[in-house]
């Protein structure tokens, strides 16, 4: 399945090789979950190691490593959609974080909706089954 | 650090091991965000394999895979803290998941707050710089 069929189509074909890879890599990071601090959406979960989590603390706006380019991955540099940073959650056993923040053009995921602008989270489909996907 | 200061306390101690390991146990899991549907707040994430999704569609309950027990774990089966399915979303690479529940008693956590309850969020703490907490 390409690329674009996993992103625009309508087939659940689950990445299920992603955490593991990171473990190969000796990658040491936690899931962030990006949420909009206004409006509660969901946006995306990237993840972050202790350079990310401090460098998003320094700016406030969010940044994350990116465990494919095995680098630091500042979200919005190169597209402009930045995140800003409301506050920054850790959970009860301290093994993931939740960026609160306000996307400053709106979009978040590095996809388009059909009018070409990046979609507002990367969440944008259900499943109706274990096999199917709609849009919302 | 014990299990009482990273869960009650106010220093950062994050736990960057857990994904190496899921990933050196080869499980094949993705990470799952659990949001109340209706406040929009984000309770936790899990992991989820093909059976908990099966099992979570079937049920109309949010169901887990234990990455700790490596077992399934259908979230609120002992505490009666059971969390309601709403519907489920995927992100645009298809690597993870997003469960929108309704908690059926109001909690989430397996924490307690000062009252005895179980807590609606994992999340009631804020980083205030990197390396102390304050609670939310």
């Amino acid at each position: 399945m390409d690329t674009s069929e996993r992103e625009e189509g309508t087939q659940l074909r689950l990445e299920f090789d992603k955490l593991g890879k990171i473990g190969a890599r000796g990658q040491r990071v936690v899931p962030v979950v990006l949420q909009h601090a206004e409006t509660g959406e969901v946006l995306f979960v990237g993840y972050a190691n202790r350079e990310a989590l401090a460098e998003t603390l320094r700016r406030r706006e969010a940044v994350l490593w990116s465990t494919s380019r095995d680098e630091l991955w500042h979200k919005g540099a190169t597209s402009g959609d930045r995140l800003d940073v409301v506050d920054v959650r850790v959970n009860c056993e301290q093994n993931s974080l939740l960026y609160r923040v306000v996307p400053r053009t709106g979009g978040a995921c590095h996809t388009k909706d059909a009018d070409g602008r990046a979609r507002k989270t990367c969440y944008y489909r259900r499943l109706t089954n274990a096999e199917e996907l709609e849009f919302v």
